[in-house]
């Protein structure tokens, strides 16, 4: 770490999401030293996770190693570290290896993960969607259903075998639900003998009254005819009680099914209480309009760990764009500052709009007045997607995939991976 | 499953490796049930096992779902179940889920795993590769002990990290030890910072005299010479003695090393204890020369996990050319019979040759009269290797990331997995 704790402005950058790697970027043309700790040792490309879940993608198309991204970049030095605290006073980072890091400028855009409202003791049950693990460990669940109902004689196990209960109706729950049931009617329609796929549930459970709460109302409806059409049964207002290896109780109605997925609440990262800062019910840092922490103008938190208010008062969405948007303003800041220049102007987000695709072939898109919503918002979501996509080879790769995925309808990683049976290295 | 269980002759085939996906093909024109148990929902083709342990490929390009494979063959019932046992009077195979299927002749290609001579007390320290999961496990290894060695201060601990010890000389240890070296001094040349991953050592390990004992010596000697061109120690006539995680303990000296890897000796999988029936040191079934086992002219044992003796005295290498000559000649066997027809000839295995990798451009290639060495016989390899791929999606994808990383030197999935953060269901 010598090499970046010279004279030169030292900026640390804590996560290696959209908003982290967007601040790194930012810096490309300033003289400045540049550390970006991560827990990983790659950049996960969140917004497609539910296609390795369906098993569409495999996990090294939607992951690309950090340190690679930023290879030409001399002055950026990376670290898969586990960040275990802040010390203010200090000024440093500490690190789970004991050793720490001094900054100059810290960035804190360590995210979220998704919450359970209390009841954790759900999380075995109904694992969420946030990490390439959650996808591998959902995948494996899913296909394992399929393989168990084949094998079972009996036709109840059989039914709550193939029922698959998503809670959550967000453009999460939704792209689940959709993926889940094309990958039971098409996919694997040829694939069973002694089960029919196409006898599967994919029931869809929303608490609030619509799906897609973001979207306008006309786009909520649409979705909700266009999963029902493809066979996805919508459930709204219909908060979940109880969740357990049998099912779920939703609305009073105990529902069997060996597999649920959690879609609903998200959860900061512990930013705030590294830096024991305020923080919302989310447990976001509640940040200035220059996206600094109150008191502490060398501090920055951005994406979905910070809560940072608009002009008209709502919160900044935490969605990719705002963090990308959040990156590369405080990149800016901090060069302007480094330049002696004064007249900041407060972190203005610009809105782009909301995406969210209905399983294969079907899209809704909300752009300002533009409502755009079936196949042409879909060829739009996807080439938006394939052009997002960091380096060629992925981009190349997932094109490919989907090209394949459509015409063929094989999806190219219906792997069921031991989780038991990795080994853990007795230093792990 | 009552399905099968018709009054048409039923078989049931044990593990779909090579030789049990070439006796269910071998049936594509006869008129019987075929059941395929695996614990795995996916072929594997091991060969290139090595390749995803290395990052270049990635887990989904060299598996494919068993039932994906026989979704146009109505006949063929695809089980995914741990086989507990074999109930010999009964004539039935019982599953892990308590059920059992019954057969009229069995086929048994279980495999082999690695094996510790012994030693089981290594294997924490000194993973094999058998698995998808022990790939991954050691590409992780491999990967985090580079991240490691980037955030050390200490110069002891970092070339502890940067130590690679790959035990056994065969193909598999030659192989990874070639692309472990390419893999620090090309691939990850450029990305790190503190460290210089060309201060890496690998170092490979043989007990024996020479590596590739299964190969000619010039081309043994060819190998040596080729791998520590690109850098690799070769320790030949050094058995390790110990495996700890500090390192190993090999011709008596100690060497510190945080990565370990066991290529050295295998163990044949329990079929021989399901059937009572008598077997080698290797625990492989020693088999009648039609491959039946002896006194069980309906059980039939193939592949790695059978002892099958040539006319010469010799046994039938395990390697997959030759569980798919035992799986097509087993398929045969049984149609004959079911016509009632006699004159049996006894399996007799035609050796094609023996390959094997040197690194991203070299291999060594014995047929007969016919050594080739250097990069024709890398070319042979390649497109031998992407013409046994299955499936042309795969071929197109291996071929696409092979043609990337050679050119871009970039390597597809260096994703370092969290395994201890793969949830499993409480059902599990």
């Amino acid at each position: 770490m010598e090499k970046t704790s010279g004279k030169r402005h030292h900026v640390v950058v804590v996560g290696a999401g959209f908003g982290g790697l967007d601040v790194v970027n930012g810096f490309s043309d300033a003289d400045v030293d540049i550390t970006i700790i991560d827990r990983r040792n790659y950049h996960l490309f969140q917004p497609l996770l539910y296609q390795v879940a369906g098993a569409s993608l495999s996990t090294s198309e939607i992951a690309w190693p950090i340190r690679y991204l930023f290879r030409n970049r001399r002055n950026v030095l990376t670290l898969m570290a586990e960040v275990q605290g802040v010390d203010i006073e200090a000024r440093q980072v500490n690190l789970d290896n004991g050793s720490s890091v001094g900054y100059d400028t810290l960035v804190l855009a360590t995210g979220a993960t998704h919450a359970y409202f209390g009841r954790d003791e759900w999380e075995p049950y109904a694992p969420g969607l946030k990490t390439l693990e959650d996808a591998a460990t959902i995948r494996g669940r899913i296909l394992s259903a399929f393989e168990g109902a084949e094998r079972t004689g009996d036709p109840l196990t059989r039914a709550a075998l193939q029922t698959f209960v998503i809670i959550g109706g967000g453009p999460t729950g939704v792209e689940l639900a959709g993926t889940i049931s094309e990958l039971a009617k098409d996919t694997l329609a040829h694939d069973f003998r002694s089960i029919a796929p196409r006898d599967t549930r994919v029931v869809l459970i929303e608490a609030g009254a619509r799906l897609l709460p973001a979207f306008p109302e006309k786009l909520s409806d649409y979705t909700r005819q266009a999963l029902e059409k493809i066979g996805v049964e919508v459930a709204l207002g219909s908060p979940v009680t109880e969740c357990s290896s049998d099912g779920v109780i939703v609305a009073g109605k105990q529902l069997k099914a060996k597999t649920i997925i959690w879609a609903a609440g998200v959860q900061a990262s512990p930013a705030a209480r590294w830096l024991g800062a305020e923080s919302d019910r989310a447990g976001r840092v509640i940040v200035e309009p220059d996206l600094t922490v109150p008191g502490h103008p060398d501090i920055f938190v951005i994406g979905d760990t910070a809560a940072s208010k608009m002009s008209d008062g709502k919160f900044v969405p935490g969605i990719a764009p705002a963090a990308k948007q959040q990156g590369k303003y405080v990149a800016k800041l901090i060069k302007r500052r480094l330049k002696g220049k004064g007249g900041e102007e407060p972190f203005n987000y610009k809105h782009q709009g909301n995406l969210a695709t209905i399983g294969r072939s079907l899209a809704v898109i909300h752009m300002g007045r533009l409502k755009l919503r079936g196949a042409i918002a879909w060829w739009i979501w996807k080439l938006a997607h394939i052009y997002f996509l960091i380096g060629a080879r992925n981009r190349l790769s997932v094109a490919l995939s989907w090209a394949w995925n459509h015409s063929v309808g094989y999806r190219g990683s219906r792997l069921i991976m031991r989780t038991s049976e990795y080994r853990k290295h007795p230093g792990e």
